[in-house]
């Protein structure tokens, strides 16, 4: 931690710093400067208050050094953490995944048929909410345990490992009896108690970026999560909030290279829900797999005009199958290759008891 | 709702267009343009997925025009929601309310300490907070529960009611039992299940912006919280995110005549958050009161530079004393008054039960 | 300037920082800490280019601490700068004064009435534009000269000084006859050959803060002017670009105090381009003077319905007027009182030649 | 146009607004809903002034559905413009360009090791500012006409055609001598003045995105030029103002589908400045050309950290080189390709004389 004086402090009130820093057990360092003193704080172990310092007289401000968050850091972990969902499915390696399906699970018939276009196409996972976090409560708000059943059977009929919302800690622990990676969705990014319990349920975590959150919010909220002692966490960028409203968010894709120097964990995008309009998935698809995604999370209906939510940025069945092929090709020439995923239906079927079967 | 075609947009697009709208149990009403045709779809009571639309041939967008929220409307309700949260406070009316406090209950010294500041000042309530919400998993997390019955120890020593947050359903009733306003914090705007926890909890709500949260999704957060049947909230602006860090946030007050127009229930400020540095928060305070804000609500701490949170941003004692007097001053200049809020502390003993003792 | 190495950044590569520095002319004083070492660097003059050190091995980041601007600042210059466009229309002392006038002059009829409407309210300055920068080139782009001798003439019949835009250079020659302060808008905060023109000019200088600037930016785009030899400068806070399109910018109130902290220039804000809705105009046009604003630049038109620009913020001629009344009171609440102004129109007349007639 | 009514609005104040639509020469279209009227306005030619409707009573808000820009449009021409700035070097047709060079000219030298760089590794035009927009004042501004002159220099050397900066309208003459491409930097976007100038001069024009530009002022600043006829302009993404201060700026990548499917104008994208950050510029170079960019111009250096300006963001020779080699192979995986430029240098001698000795 750096504090910086106002020009024009006196020493007196350089002495009192140097004290309050020396009282909290640190050591001080003052370096007097041409315009004005810093006060280098030597030992910081990252829970340093700065508020009490800022507060003295004649400090023009504070600057934190030490990063906040810990176990998440590549500093703390200098090799990628692998994070498998299923057997076949892992990311932060050279495999890049694609997860689709609806925005939604609406019915058997939709989930199947959504599932089914997914691994024809060569994505490796199925999204699909069964508890949505909408904006209004006069929305489809889901169809609760009913869609995690439908998206088991789905599992089942295709062998694609499940990643599904959970909203609250009651929900989480329903959801894990279902899914293979529970999504915490922008929404609820700083929804601590939700994080600590999907910390302490150990499945892995599909943790998406919040609209307004930094990339140090993002990764502070994976600490509450690792903090629990579970490291499988995916991040996700989603889009945040700017001014522009041609788009539904603005899709930061340079937050990938971002997270990946600055934590071990993986890192994939939403082209979906990042430009919420289904002619720039597409490509906004493919420059995330150039940008170095781990993997990409897109939305795909059997029948886009009939979704109950979403529909607008949701892929035709053709067009998901185009992307594949587009990010696949990608892929290989940054040396990387798209993940073949988990075996074929009928291998899955052999495969035996599902995984919440298990619970 | 109204969708605009694409400019070149054929007859059959249009058709296809209306043949939906109708479809969905509404009227359409085609408007050809001298660029591009236009469709109204008349008879919307507000459940419209636009979405469906929006993935048509040959619309170019989709405008909505009704708005997603109800209950919270003055269009549904025109005249004023008074929130009272204590006999003599009550946000809505012509009073203006000053909700005073440290960032987190510390100490029973602290907290009374705090409290006799507040109400020797002139300010009507107590917040501090029992559950933090903090970025970092290794911060103060809060006192708990033991934070909540010194709470209320401060209120039967002073008369002050008690704002205090809570970050999840399993603590909002037990924040029920001691607190005389429930607060949703801006990380928990859209923690929906949250939300309608407070919403059937029955309690007044104060519910802070979020972040990268619109005045449509701060009024939509409400309207969960009505929806359950409570109509006893207080929302609270407490700055954005934005570009500039010399500040914490952006403290946006032309939200309060903006949510004072679209909605009947009360609007107050935090320049505490909103600014997050002490000497703005007296400038601000009154900048707010004199937008119209129906309270603010300001971190005071009996010794700041000793604060285990936000110091930097809690006023001295004597700042608050100085805050309170220039309100009042500018309440008067706008036709409104400060309150004079509940009765002296011995008095407040002669009431007898304390709010959660009856709970 | 602080510069921070990477946790295990090696012993040789801090020695190659120290170098840099040193070979930069600067000393270096390195200072390891508890996670990683930082290095300061003493004597920085404001001129240091950090990214020659930024691009070496094991530099995490570097942080400025010394202030880019110079003259602009409260440390270079502690006491207020009181920037006077005419006698007794100073701002920067203890007076706060109401700039009131048209988006665009029209015609003589409008600006006579418009001129007569902020005297007769109490308004000590005439704003309205001769040049306008338009989004689009097919909206109206002002009078151009024939307006500039329309706001002469208002000033002498109402004695009011006159604050009108420049776009560029040869404009602020052609303004700088007429107007006793040469506004510059928010789209050329960063147009530095106009910054260096209006600088040279010598005349009193409005400068509106960028839609994207920040407080620092501000305070730089000020330091070209006053690089220049002309310290007769008066900010402006109009409003920034933010994501809620509820109002046209995010009106950042917060900006007085900060400016007025870190500079010893006086501090203005506009209401109308603020907000953009005219009935947010009074409440924030109140609470920027209780903030602290050493003036108001509000937009008030004869016939709002008929304006040719901007018709939906200007105020009223009776909201104006009830306006100048509110604030005058809430200036008082905060020891300051509202300028009165010029002479008497009539007595104006008596004052003789013209501004510009002496060019 | 629509101009929705309050809910509850009176029928007088229906027909006023139908009324003032008459009088303005447009039809109006009354469309009574279920929860408020709207009103159409039909024959909008993109001129109507919305903003005395706005003010009408009644009226909550006015909608505009008539985009303000025209020729820039695709609907105005829908198939792509290619714009030349040199033979074999055009931006809108299948092939993509990559552009490269230094922040600054700074010597013979220097400009001439960027220039064989640039060329040996497949890029197609050389950057390099002679006059550079700087926020400070006492930052380096820039060679001037002796950077023009080195500029020329190099282009005879390597035959890459020249793209650099003018900052108002005097220097966009001075520039139009030398480059083959005149830059309009991003604090110019909305300088009409030097829009206007550049559009009159007729040489293709490069304008990169205002830092808080949404991409309809974008392409409303493009119309100016447009509007002076020249059709030659090509537009980029450069990043734009966001709150995370771990980058430079936000690079909105989504900006290069959305500006080709509403304008027939190329757009490419500059990763240099979009993340301000060394190690970013390759991933996000290779995401720009995926996301369907038409060129990237990015800054290389022959020795970065000896740069005047923008060293920490400059890629390293070799780095350059795997950043073509990558972009290539990306460009041909969506069916383009990379453009092959002009003529060996030793051709480019042979073809006489250059561009600046035609003026």
């Amino acid at each position: 931690m750096l504090v910086v004086m106002q020009h024009g402090a006196t020493k007196e009130q350089v002495e009192r710093v140097v004290k309050t820093i020396e009282d909290m057990g640190y050591q001080a360092r003052p370096m007097p400067g041409a315009q004005r003193t810093a006060i280098g704080l030597v030992g910081n172990d990252g829970r340093v208050n700065g508020s009490r310092i800022e507060s003295l007289e004649g400090v023009a401000h504070v600057i934190h050094v030490t990063k906040a968050y810990k176990q998440v850091s590549r500093e703390w972990r200098p090799e990628n953490t692998i994070v498998t969902i299923a057997p076949g499915v892992s990311f932060g390696g050279t495999e890049v995944h694609v997860i689709g399906g609806p925005c939604s699970v609406e019915s058997e018939e939709q989930i199947l048929a959504a599932a089914r276009i997914v691994a024809a196409a060569g994505g490796t996972a199925l999204r699909g909410g069964a508890f949505k976090p909408r904006s209004s409560p006069y929305s489809f708000q889901g169809m609760g345990k009913q869609g995690l059943e439908l998206l088991d059977l789905a599992r089942r009929e295709t062998g694609l490992p499940i990643v599904t919302e959970a909203l609250d800690e009651e929900g989480a622990h329903l959801v894990a009896e279902y899914a293979d990676c529970i999504q915490v969705g922008a929404r609820n990014m700083q929804n601590y108690s939700l994080l600590r319990a999907v910390g302490r349920i150990g499945k892995p975590v599909l943790l998406k970026r919040g609209m307004a959150a930094s990339i140090t919010d993002l990764l502070l909220s994976a600490e509450y999560i690792l903090a629990e002692g579970n490291d499988q966490v995916i991040l996700c960028e989603r889009g945040i909030r700017s001014f522009d409203q041609l788009t539904r968010n603005l899709f930061d894709l340079t937050a990938i290279p971002l997270v990946q120097r600055l934590s071990h964990l993986p890192m994939i995008a939403d082209p979906s829900h990042g430009t919420g309009l289904r002619d720039k998935v597409i490509p906004m698809g493919r420059a995330a797999v150039a940008a170095g995604a781990d993997g990409i999370m897109v939305e795909v209906h059997p029948n886009p005009d009939r979704a109950m939510s979403d529909g607008g940025q949701s892929l035709h069945p053709e067009q998901f199958q185009q992307l594949v092929t587009e990010v696949r090709a990608i892929a290989t020439v940054i040396g990387r290759s798209l993940g073949a995923g988990v075996a074929a239906p009928a291998d899955a079927a052999r495969m035996g008891t599902p995984a919440h079967a298990a619970g």
